[in-house]
């Protein structure tokens, strides 16, 4: 009777996995293959986020995400989202710190906005790597982030019972910043409720 | 390469809406909608639950939204985020309020935590109703609700270039906390990470 929404990766990024491995040791490598993932899903009608779900100690990508709000005509679909929900299907679970699996960590090219922060927290991802900032994001391309708690990195690092997640800011932020600015230049879509 | 995600409504709550009917005149006969799914999908395995979209004058039911994390296994599959995630399938836009769509709410038997109230933040939404208020959902059955900004209504209602969201509460907030109360009274899990 209703339809189903389903989070789905476009082809290309399949593509772009097999091209590039599984495996990326260093955050700047994690980091790298996000910020691309952003700059190819700009050419793909999307918008100019990626983020991935790695194992933080191999390294090994578990999903990847891209934005998709307008291919999928969802505003769920931030990468963080499809990155996370992908993760979990995966590993076939709600949480990603069940017991016997690796801690993991989202990797996301830009800071995440109030949605995303609040997928991730019930997520069970137990770190968050971030490029760009939040007023990298609002003052290059005019997205906005949202009523994040101004201490929400505490609150990720202190919130029992849950597990902690570690927040690590401006990894290659400037690459990330890049990206961004290249989508402003284009003059593409900012995707907000009645601003279409 | 990588699996969908999929976030489809059990069967059960389309026989509901046959016997029910797809029109709900007033506030009150909106939240005892959305409360009798929280309790029934208590019956079928998820939490205890439940959220609709609809259309603000009218009264007709856009979308429903059950608690879908156990059976789905995805920490994304909150009740509202159901909800609007399908109202935007219906309406086949990821923007509830483009012009030319009458004015929607989403209604809901418990307030959204930090994750559904990031959803609702994006979705075009122009009004939230609510039955049980935050610190029932935490107080009565252990849930978290996770951190909302303390001025989280006012955000909500000054927001520009946004469209203002209103925040109605304390509808039907007995019955909806006795679902609450019936959930904990049966023992079942609370679905945090690392906490299964």
């Amino acid at each position: 009777m209703y339809p189903a929404m389903e989070l789905r990766l476009p082809t290309w990024i399949s593509d772009l996995v097999e091209t590039r491995g599984t495996v990326f040791p260093t955050l700047a490598s994690r980091m790298a293959f996000v910020i691309e993932l952003a700059r190819k899903n700009i050419d793909h009608g999307g918008g100019p986020f990626g983020a991935a779900v790695f194992e933080s100690e191999s390294g090994k990508l578990v999903a990847p995400g891209v934005n998709l709000v307008l291919p999928l005509q969802s505003s769920l679909a931030h990468a963080e989202a499809v990155a996370i929900a992908l993760a979990q299907r995966v590993c076939e679970t709600y949480d990603l710190s069940s017991p016997g699996l690796p801690p993991m960590e989202l990797v996301t090219s830009a800071q995440p906005c109030i949605q995303c922060y609040g997928i991730l927290w019930w997520s069970g991802l137990q770190r968050l790597v971030i490029g760009a900032r939040k007023e990298d994001v609002e003052q290059i391309t005019g997205f906005m982030e949202g009523p994040l708690p101004s201490d929400w990195i505490q609150h990720l690092a202190v919130r029992p019972p849950l597990p902690p997640v570690t927040v690590i800011r401006d990894v290659l932020r400037e690459e990330a910043c890049a990206v961004l600015q290249q989508y402003r230049q284009m003059d593409r879509p900012i995707y907000h409720p009645s601003s279409a």
